[in-house]
């Protein structure tokens, strides 16, 4: 019991300092690129009414949403005040709306939707708004699963132009650059294509089934993704007209024109080349992105070829390089998106996505608020950090952390030190003074434990010369200096 | 129940784009100062196990502690076995183990010092941290009372030296003029003098109900105070020797100089008195408070008396004064504190403290670890967010505004605007180019709701030119611009 009670529930994390100085790091980098492309913030309550989110998430989802125990007694809160007087079984059914009529958000994307609605004759649309928060799903805990783990979401409603999805690919390319990842890539589909590609074999009722078993041939290979075809109801013929289109290669452009030439007789399909490549052309004005006509899938071919003159044809070799491709197999959540899938994987580590979105053409319709278009990404923070970490990106100390301390040797020091250190704060310089005269050992591990890169050293020699003690803690380096040389080496 | 999907509980908020701004101007000023004076961030889970939070709030408190429902069926999670299979009877008691074993923090200070506990083979000591997280309570929801709000607090554990306790002083004085307010009082006060005052009396027993009794002097006036004093078991003698205590007049020094002489044979009085002085002490080598002997508490009495050259005899005619008093009436927190106790109030409107804190000996004893001391400050961010809303204080525009919108007049005007977009961006400026060539009073307002400050008109004229339009839509005014110049008036 008394372990119990200096423990966390299972599933949820404490972030110490050095955690969260990581954790700051990538959150303050991704938003000052959503605003740098005008998202600007909103948060919305961590708990929202019980009808808010069930239903929304799937029979899966709804188990997993964390139910508020109504306070006071279980029956005291309950609007519906006929169902108080009722009696009541003992399930789950029945006894659920006397207990809860509140549960923790389970995404961001839901409690969005209720804000837009909620909110429409405040907003000015096009809205463009980021979130930054913590959501909460009763899944079993696991390696890098998470009872309580935070969004990053930017999302777009109330605008139809495809600019928004190129902006999308340029915020994730600008993101996570400047993280530091040199070898990523982002993967564009698009819902109408895969509709088209559905159409033309004549089976468009099985789109999904279609799109679930394609989505999976990185994981199961072509001969999985044929056996789970045949199971979900496709001919062997259906499978052979799809074969070259999940398994076509070449750059993008060499993609789009062997759809084109596969789904001319579908216009859903080719609004959704359209739609690809009025992105692609958005992202060429932005001089971002160049067209080819060389294959550059060179990493699904397995396949390494020389670097070009063209900036998206090598992929990696620099950071700024943006490495877009299309590929057809990429479905996630079909259900959900009607315009361009997108989602971003790292090349350097193996880990599952690190961001994704798209567009949805009707997220406020569950709430009675129909014909609003929206389009949004997702960072996944806490994928990213782990990328991060193996990777050594994050940066060796950053404004979060104390410059300088002071050492303290006695009384006297300790008074001689006071305005120097309020001197030090005074430039904007964060600083300590250490609080007792402990073991100057003591004090000096406080310095390295913390990863402050400086400590002052005053003894009597200091207070006699008025020249200070300067310690660089990472090379060992002291010097004598007056206290005017002093913060401007420590600036 | 279509209103109630677009609604959220009763309690709650939602933040704007607009609030945000505001709250997080708020949060990272508060932030900025606790970093510089070597406090670090941590976070801790949303949801804590029951057993951490229970008993440590009092009945009271333990009622208005949210609960969270196991998930799955309600047996599914329970961790005693044996619990399980007994029946049970449903009342609250009976059932509540059975339905809930995790509940939401009520604060951040138990959740920090289960933290403390839970890492102590990883921190170093003294431990500096803040924290700015939410926190829930089911109260019942009035104006300027949530039931989730943010708390915003710094502690520090494991050092003795009041050191600690002048900075605490400092970081409200620096973080409350950061924020524009002109006119605050520090109000400091010890547990120690209120222990001696009691002892002095010859009723040390009753010190809580003395305490309660004299706090809610400025609600009740002396009266007020006498008449509870009498019915908690205080004789008129024993009031006839606290009234010259508790109305003392004066500055800091005059006072502490009375009560010197009323507690001179209380031990724990007297070192409660040195206490302060250690602290003043402290702010004086700081040069941030200079001690008098002439009557600074004019607010209190109720006589404006002329500004001396003594920097904290002017209460609020400048920013930078501090206006620290001692006040023997303060004792918010009685059973918590130990040692120093503070609260800060504005003196510009009225309202409830804006923040409080203390020294507090034994945090970590109700998780079994003893003789730990600490103390610690918090700020109240919504009540601040009221009085500066209603003094004016926040920013016009901050770097979280979108700084300039470009228009869009047509496809060709568009397609030219793209490569402007991205040198701003380039340059670090938040930058947008309305997404269709919707009316220009459409685009104009839009840029006026979000408070972009820059508009860039793009027509034909302007494209044939190479000179773009730049409209300041505070004063109006539009200039011709080349590129170069444009992103150097922008930025």
């Amino acid at each position: 019991m008394a372990n119990s009670k200096a423990s966390v529930p299972k599933g949820t994390r404490d972030f110490s300092p050095a955690e969260m100085v990581k954790r700051n790091y990538i959150f303050d980098t991704i938003k000052s690129v959503f605003r740098k492309y005008g998202y600007l913030e909103i948060q919305t309550p961590s708990m929202e009414n019980l009808s808010t989110l069930t239903g929304k998430y799937g029979d899966e989802g709804d188990k997993l949403i964390f139910k508020i125990l109504n306070s006071g007694d279980f029956w005291g809160e309950a609007e519906n005040k006929k169902q108080k007087a009722e009696s009541f079984e003992f399930n789950s059914k029945g006894l659920l709306p006397m207990l809860s009529e509140k549960a923790l958000r389970y995404d961001l994307t839901v409690p969005f939707a209720r804000y837009v609605v909620m909110h429409q004759n405040e907003i000015t649309f096009p809205f463009k708004r980021f979130q930054v928060q913590p959501v909460w799903r009763a899944d079993r805990p696991q390696k890098g699963r998470y009872r309580e783990f935070y969004q990053c979401d930017a999302d777009m409603v109330g605008s139809e132009s495809l600019l928004n999805e190129a902006e999308f690919v340029m915020i994730y390319q600008e993101a996570l650059g400047m993280l530091g990842l040199k070898d990523f890539t982002i993967k564009i589909n698009n819902r109408k294509i895969l509709s088209g590609i559905a159409e033309i074999i004549g089976k468009p009722e099985l789109i999904v089934d279609m799109t679930v078993a394609i989505d999976k041939l990185d994981k199961i290979g072509l001969d999985g993704v044929v056996k789970e075809l045949l199971e979900r109801g496709f001919t062997s013929r259906d499978i052979e007209k799809l074969k070259p289109v999940i398994l076509s290669e070449g750059s993008n452009e060499e993609k789009l024109a062997s759809l084109k030439s596969v789904l001319t007789t579908s216009d859903t399909g080719l609004k959704g080349i359209e739609e690809i490549e009025t992105i692609l052309g958005y992202l060429e004005s932005f001089s971002v992105y160049s067209p080819q006509s060389l294959s550059s899938d060179s990493l699904s071919a397995g396949i390494q070829q020389p670097a070009t003159q063209n900036p998206s044809a090598a992929p990696g070799s620099q950071s700024a390089t943006l490495n877009l491709q299309l590929d057809i197999t990429l479905a996630r959540g079909l259900n959900y998106y009607t315009g361009a899938i997108f989602e971003v994987k790292t090349n350097e580590v193996a880990m599952g996505s690190i961001g994704g979105g798209g567009r949805y053409d009707d997220l406020t319709g569950m709430f009675g608020l129909k014909g609003l278009t929206g389009a949004g990404i997702s960072f996944g923070a806490d994928r990213i950090y782990d990328v991060m970490e193996e990777l050594q990106l994050f940066p060796e100390s950053t404004s979060e952390t104390t410059k300088v301390l002071i050492t303290n040797f006695d009384a006297q020091a300790e008074r001689y030190a006071l305005p120097v250190l309020q001197e030090l704060r005074n430039k904007g310089i964060s600083a300590e003074l250490y609080p007792t005269s402990a073991k100057m050992k003591k004090q000096l591990s406080y310095a390295d434990n913390k990863k402050i890169p400086y400590v002052i050293l005053i003894g009597s020699e200091e207070i006699q010369s008025g020249r200070l003690t300067l310690k660089d803690m990472k090379s060992g380096v002291q010097e004598q200096l007056t206290r005017e040389e002093l913060t401007g080496k420590i600036k």
